[in-house]
């Protein structure tokens, strides 16, 4: 019964996706580009090839990202200044792009190649980190491929999709302005995120074509969960867990489907 | 017959405008916004309500710019701090804005208000500050027309549309490597640009419906030209400024459909 | 059997903590300090108030923190600027901080109260973040019961004790230098985790005296996981919580002997 | 009857430079040096040797300029940070001096040479950024011939001086405080610009003895105008550029006239 | 006998000045302005009304001091960004030129002054820091007399005149290359002071006139001495002292003379 | 009889040191390390190896010194960021350690080496300049002896012990709040330091054992001395000289009584 009223302000029950949509080669100057698209939350990913590896890199290739927020993305207006949140955020899509290919493998050549991730967060609404990981995996697995095509790689480097969301413990506002028992849900927006009791973030990495693990399932690479009311449970936790890895297979089909259309 | 053959590298004619469109309410979460592409330079323009005007100004309202290429707009990529080319450039904009409204009219209930105009280049072909000049006015006015809409401006304060567009003076490059007579051009793309002998950027307002100037002409609001590859004569610079007029001209109407499909 | 020989580079079992000590009033010019000692990781934390809280504060208390590493804490020495990754830990030390104050409650007679904890690594071996989070937690109880003791408080808003550590999963080093299966293991220090497959920081709070937790365990506050060589499973993850969950309960008995040693 | 009463603030003529004096070799340290003065603006203008080019050029040497204003060069006191302004005055300045030269004739016998031209305002009113560049040219002028002198420089690469002037269309003051008709003016000082309806910056080059355009004229290096007040008329710059160009013929006089005192 | 052979690299004798010229009022948008010489090296100084006084200034006025070298002002040239040497002078200067003044009356009809002394460096052969704090100190008297002409300061807030210089224990360099043995110098030109064993630098405040000091003798005001190679005697530090003495007395009755030519 | 009443706010005579500690290998990932406890006041100094010296170095090896003041060192908290102050301060100990070295026997068997040496202030109660150069040269002193015992370096390359302290002229508090004749004193403490007339910072390098000099006693490395609330005069540099020399001949025991402890 109590399904019959809906759950979340979008009308979403708690383990839906928003609508996702993902444009791949969206811009033409970087090597793979892609602007993801999860409800109103936008972000454009290119995966720019660099000339160069870190000078500290013995040897293989690196794959950093940059994450930033346009100023017009958000209302009030955000600054354009690079803060400590971004940084965060980008260490965080760096280390969870690099899980999903064999550095020791991204060598041309000439040596070693380095591969930038942009996500540039185009309109916000919650959920810009875990779409920038999930658009720069796809703009990455794109410049991978090219650069397979065209002979800058002898093979490709990929130890399978990466994709990422957040899940949160969020109390739905019921329409007398009263909060409900407070629920897990996935995939939240602005408005549920900054009433959440817990906000987790939790990146996964899914088997390649023919080489997935014994269970099938996709694997941990990143769990950020943070209680912004207090403490949280270990069942909540695993509750929340549940949910996401669910939405990661979906994500993940989604992803599969975007590459599709590419030609490379 | 010297015509027959194609004069410039994408084939247009020396005074042909690249394809241009202008979507407006490309984002939702500034109270204006347009994303302009003409050929394959795209620009995201918003324009953003700020809560309080500059300290020096004693009365009236201000509206600045801000712009910036996205690190993965060129190849190869670019790098994501302000330079001094960006300071330049958003000085630029902001002045042309500026001119085409009258500030002392830029007030609302509770005092003077402030509009900050976002120039984003999410890929960049040439042309990116005329572009963003011609696009940020499209996003103002949005502003403009929404602030009337909801009473928080008496009076719409714009004084006419504002473009800009460059010229320039290149040679064109013949099918045998040879470089033809440099001859001007309208709306240089980067190949162009980067092979002319003079790069001249016109910002021009447009009068307003019902009160054009004498001559029914717009009028000069920048001139800001270079010789790239030596001295230019006051002959070839009445040559680019036609050329510039002319153009500007088209993009006005542009600017003005594009606004006819927005619901204010 | 398999017991029998040592299973970690400093003898500890896989299970136990590092050597610890809390040094309360290490320092006399700020409000709170202890400083806390883990094996060779040894971290200063101090709790200083501030004149004034944020500006975006609209009522209620702040506290906030700052990390930073000493140059000749590590060999080789490492450099005195705040770097992401500082920047980074010290967000996670302030909102694991403010996980255990009602910051509603951080009130004096002339308005809302907001407290800096400083964390200066004076020694680094692995885990400097989770000690600066226990240390840190320490020193702010200090300074609260100084602040409850003078008046300036009118009541205590403490929500019950914090602390942290690292958990990973570890390849116990043979001693023919090959490596065994990865297991977890508690507190990591500095070789470990240079080593670990999966690196995980767990914050907890602990209940308030007669006030605890229908099942008496710590809640969590904060779960940041990173699979450092891979992915990681769901059940991997398990048995770290339970490890974490165990050497932070014997952390914040350390920290109530330690604060049992201050006369406030 | 008309020209009978004072055009001006200073008396001058609309068409009338400033008093002008340059100075070389103000300074000894730097490889050319002058101190210009356009009334009460003084610069300070050297030319030093750097020991290498920027890392990107490939052939060839370079030329660029730095611009300051000294913080007591205006009341009030400026601040001595470089601004935006700054910035973009010194790309302006480096453009038009490069202009100047055959940057692939600037080689020595060790290869390609790189010359600073610091431009300090030591006292502004008004066109301090046209004088940097007619003052520059002289103490660059003045480094070229030392080098060529020395036998570091094989051939002159010079191809002809470079000069700056402002021009504008101001309203003049009447004795009663009311504005007469804005009219163009020469070479405006800080009051006359502030008080500008359209203010033109203009840089030309002159040619080289022997070696003059057909119709002797100095050619177009820079033109940057911009409407302060509302835009302006095809008509207005023409007669903007008219005045340009006689006021930069007799700076290049000047120019002349102070190499000539010197002994190289 | 000794004295026959020149002493010195550019002929003075152990206790003599350079060549010294103030001339004041060289700018003249500041309030007061000098420009000191001082053999080569040249320093413009100016002092400026700053609108408010440091907010951390319970009462009174303020003085401060800003030092800088043009990059021209040497050969090589240097660079323009600050550094920690010119901050080091900065403080220097400042603290040098209040204890010239009486601060706490320092003070207009509408509160505590503040004045800012800016030191810029044209030209630099040694002894930049403290040619700067004899001439800020005329370009701040200059000021003040103003301020007091304009009944803008009720009485003059001067507690006499401040100037400094540089002296150090430097082995003459022989006609054959050979360094004779170290001795106390006065007024260092670079060239010495690249080859001192010590380099000290004297501030010292003369008596107002009718107001002088028991001893008729300027007191100390700042002493900053450095072995450059190796230790020195309390014996070698008298001999220094002296020397100094007897060339800021000088350096007092250039400040005087200069000071006779202003018309306040 | 003067001499009963207790001369200072912490019972000191004016000759009398501070209680003393140094506390040699505080930390273990420095060469060098040592905590110098002077009063209240306590500084951890640390020497690091660095991999390469500057690059402008031509031969030999070098040395600098990092100075820091930990927020919480001080109530109020001071701020992270590097101050003039601080810089100012860093250069004073990095020449002061300079001249205990002989630096062109600072060279190893791959070449010169460098030494950092970071001096960070845990505690603030006055003197943290000087009890940072007595500390920093007993770690850098660890340290070379550590690099000589590893026939890193042939020779040791000391010219003898450095050490620091700060004289001043400070009036004493009596019991009813009325100062007395102010009078020198050794080692000021902060609430002296603020009230001193003068405040005069004194380093010393000591003779080695068996090459002392003729006198037996310390030469002068530093002397900066500055009148806080007007001029003073030699007799008055005379006395603080006398004292400071008596302190360092105290401080320099301290120090080899330390290095007696370390087994190098």
């Amino acid at each position: 019964m109590q399904e019959a009223r809906p759950q979340r302000i979008d009308q979403r029950s708690p383990a839906q996706l928003r609508g996702l949509s993902l444009t791949p080669d969206f811009t033409a100057a970087a090597l793979g580009s892609v602007l993801i698209a999860t409800g109103r939350t936008r972000v454009l990913c290119t995966a720019s090839l660099e000339p160069r590896t870190p000078k500290w890199l013995a040897h293989g290739g690196w794959i950093t990202a940059e994450y930033a927020m346009l100023p017009g993305a958000t209302s009030p207006r955000g600054r354009r200044e690079a803060s400590g949140r971004s940084k965060e955020i980008q260490r965080l899509i760096g280390r969870s792009l690099r899980a999903g290919v064999d550095l020791a493998k991204l060598v041309g050549p000439d040596g070693g190649l380095s591969i930038v991730c942009d996500c540039d967060v185009i309109e916000a609404d919650g959920g810009t980190r875990t779409a920038a990981v999930t658009g720069a995996w796809v703009a990455l697995e794109i410049a991978l491929r090219k650069l397979v095509a065209s002979d800058r790689l002898a093979t490709h480097p990929g130890l399978g999709p990466v994709a990422a969301v957040s899940v949160g413990i969020v109390a739905p506002g019921g329409a007398d302005g009263a909060e409900a028992d407070p629920v897990a849900m996935l995939d939240l927006c602005y408005e549920e995120d900054s009433r959440a009791h817990v906000d987790l973030n939790v990146v996964m990495r899914g088997g390649r074509p023919g080489a997935l693990s014994p269970d099938g399932r996709p694997g941990l690479v990143e769990v950020q969960g943070t209680g912004e009311r207090g403490d949280f449970s270990r069942a909540q936790l695993d509750r929340m867990l549940d949910l996401a890895e669910a939405g990661i297979v979906e994500l993940m089909a989604a992803q599969q489907a975007a590459l599709n259309q590419v030609g490379v």
